[in-house]
């Protein structure tokens, strides 16, 4: 039986139209792509902003969740804190937020390449995640947001509409560099997903993930891509904080607490920049399990238990953020 | 003279017609009960949320306040605080909030019984402290919310639109039982409520009270109700702080904010739960000015002196949170 | 070229149709006045209060911007925040927010003196500041904030539509004392105008500060104007910190954080109503660079580089909001 949650993608859309209708004042810049499709820049020509970034995070959780800045957190230094949550945290992270839909076209110079993240993902199901994943999208808009510098080109938006069964000017294409404070925000935003897709590594059943709520400081931009990277993923790796609520015996409760923390990866204990380089680049020799918040509060609502592990390293962030 | 003030039943059915729009994002039950009335299961058979708990806590104060969430409070173990304010602390709390209307019917394994919160209360004015209020709706839909793993009996239903002038297709009830993540969150959104009850026994002049802040770290649910109804209350009781603005004299602001918080009551020092025990579960036995939070900050608005009293007491949270 | 940007006066002119709407339950009174214009009382006959103060805060950042309310801050003793952030920080806070158009009329006992903040100043643009701000509104009603305990008489009435090229019907006043809490949010909601203010008296080029964040305690009300006046400005001299993104060298963010906080200024180290006593009450030999955050952090976005100035000297709060 399929999930009868709501459409991701007609939530979203209308988040899509609020933005639209507030691109002057949040500085975004809205355009019709060659093929009718919709293009929002919010951090490369257009300046965007923070504000921006948060409408942005908010439009990668399909609707199903908030993404509010706080103005204090643990870190006296960096007082500005992202905060997180969803009504529905599988679908929200993992079916919508998750930048799992790598979108690439040509080759060398003019070659595109972006990973995709947003509800348009549950509509094309490319990804071997969405055979765990009992949700259906059967919306007639699409909306995909990139962590990239440019828009996509044609032959991106051809087969981004075809994959999603929607008219080409039916879909919207939202993309912010990271290195822009609107890339910055989205970004840390994703210290709930990344506990979400590391339970999901683990072999946490899903479905027993019934609510969850997380944090990390807003980490400053960087103009270079490898230390704006960096710092979104120090954010979350040695600053997020994630509390997730799930159903079943305190036992599961108890491991799915002590995997989740960032300090569990071989890879833990330098800016994620220096991890980077240390392995010359090369992305997925990374260890996978660094992905995920400093610090994890797991309540195993069937019990009433609650597991803690991980923690915050501030000087850690000190170092990242300089 | 009456209180000219908004009509909170008519506020707040624009927040239960909310609920029904999101009612699948925010996984509450909207059905239709035998008398016409409107139910909504927010954590028995459906299974809600943190989210729904907001906008439920948001509904028990009439339209007239907000109930938030923070990321980052002062018990570093327990950071995600609900934050609760009200632009009309006296109707919010006490003409709304304040679970006061007792409702039962039936005896034995088939008694219903719970006890009302919400603007439905202002219709009816069943209760004694309605004589001390200057305040009367005249809305033609009525709502209250239950803490209860059950909707109400036709009966019920009969006698709340009865009472309340409104015709039984007009009123909605929202129940969640104490157990759930919803029941758990409009529980402990009641840290400003509480302040305002312990005011009026201590005979504080209700219409002095002019402003209110407060808030309680998010308890996390427990299966049985008395473990769960325990660290709701010792939310409050050891981790609510709240901040009145009352007019009049400096001395009686001084005394107010003494007699406020918990630890002036004589069952104050151990959860809430052990206390129910102790009193073989005689919860009329507890001393009633137990139900406050732990610290109180009242500002004399005529003299501009401000009083502080109480403090939060972070191991008894750590040892009933477990 | 103009700025195109919003119409800051259309935006808020929805924002005042919200509180109007909104008027029994924020607890302001709403009157025509003699030349058709709207008046809104805040704090002086109508109670009001702090959810009042914020919309009104928001109303002064010419909808460019959100005043929120953090439960948590660092000062454990007066816990609750103004969180102010806008997408637009030197349109919001220079060309609306700063109280910068000096209004006056009559001599002696009836003399009407107040100092205007809002929207509508980028309508009639009297101030010099406007000649280095790329911002033209050329909206059709006109709004304007009143730090003041009464409505403007008529002759400034037709002198603010005048100006601002608007019908006098089309102009709104919104008024609250200093000592009201709706006056005593509004005021503490310009931690970030002060720092955009100061950036701008030490000559940083307005057009590189591309975003910013603030936040300040809540500071109590007091019923003398100028210990009112001085606790609100301490809120942001002794409590404030705000953290803005600059584009441009280094160097200049680095100097632009030094000069920022308020620990500069020969007048810095006592509570702010002793300053002016201590000047026999000419505000104008105060210096003007103590009207700033305490703690500034500014990061330059070109370089990744962050620099953090000041510190928050929790002991004077204490002494200031007794």
């Amino acid at each position: 039986m399929s999930n009868i949650g709501p459409s991701i993608n007609t939530l979203t859309g209308h988040a899509v139209d609020r933005l639209i209708a507030d691109a002057a004042k949040l500085r975004v810049a809205v355009s019709k792509g060659e093929r009718g499709e919709t293009i929002i820049d919010a951090g490369k020509a257009a300046p965007g902003g923070i504000e921006a970034g948060l409408r942005i995070a908010e439009i990668c959780l399909g609707g199903l969740g908030t993404v509010e800045l706080a103005p204090n957190g643990p870190n006296p230094k960096w007082p500005f804190q992202i905060f997180v949550r969803s009504t529905d945290p599988v679908i929200a992270c993992l079916a919508s937020q998750y930048a799992g839909w790598a979108l690439s076209h040509g080759e060398g110079k003019t070659a595109f390449f972006a990973l995709g993240s947003g509800p348009g993902r549950a509509l094309a199901r490319k990804e071997p995640l969405f055979a765990e994943l009992d949700y259906h999208d059967h919306a007639e808009r699409a909306t995909l947001v990139l962590e990239s510098g440019k828009a996509p080109p044609p032959e991106i938006v051809d087969k981004v509409a075809r994959d999603c069964g929607v008219a080409t000017e039916n879909v919207a294409f939202i993309f912010a560099p990271t290195q822009s404070l609107a890339g910055s925000v989205q970004v840390v935003a994703r210290v709930l997903e990344v506990a979400l897709h590391k339970a999901h590594e683990s072999k946490f059943p899903l479905s027993r993930i019934v609510d969850g709520l997380a944090s990390a400081p807003l980490s400053p931009p960087h103009p270079d891509f490898i230390q704006a990277m960096g710092r979104t993923n120090d954010a979350i790796i040695y600053g997020g904080q994630a509390h997730l609520f799930v159903t079943g015996p305190a036992e599961d409760a108890k491991a799915l607490a002590q995997s989740l923390p960032s300090a569990g990866s071989r890879d833990y204990g330098r800016p994620f920049a220096d991890v980077f380089k240390a392995y010359k680049g090369d992305f997925y020799s990374i260890d996978p399990m660094l992905f995920s918040p400093a610090r994890a509060i797991v309540t195993a609502v069937d019990t009433g238990e609650t597991f803690h592990a991980g923690q915050i390293d501030q000087a850690l962030l000190d170092v990242s953020f300089g």
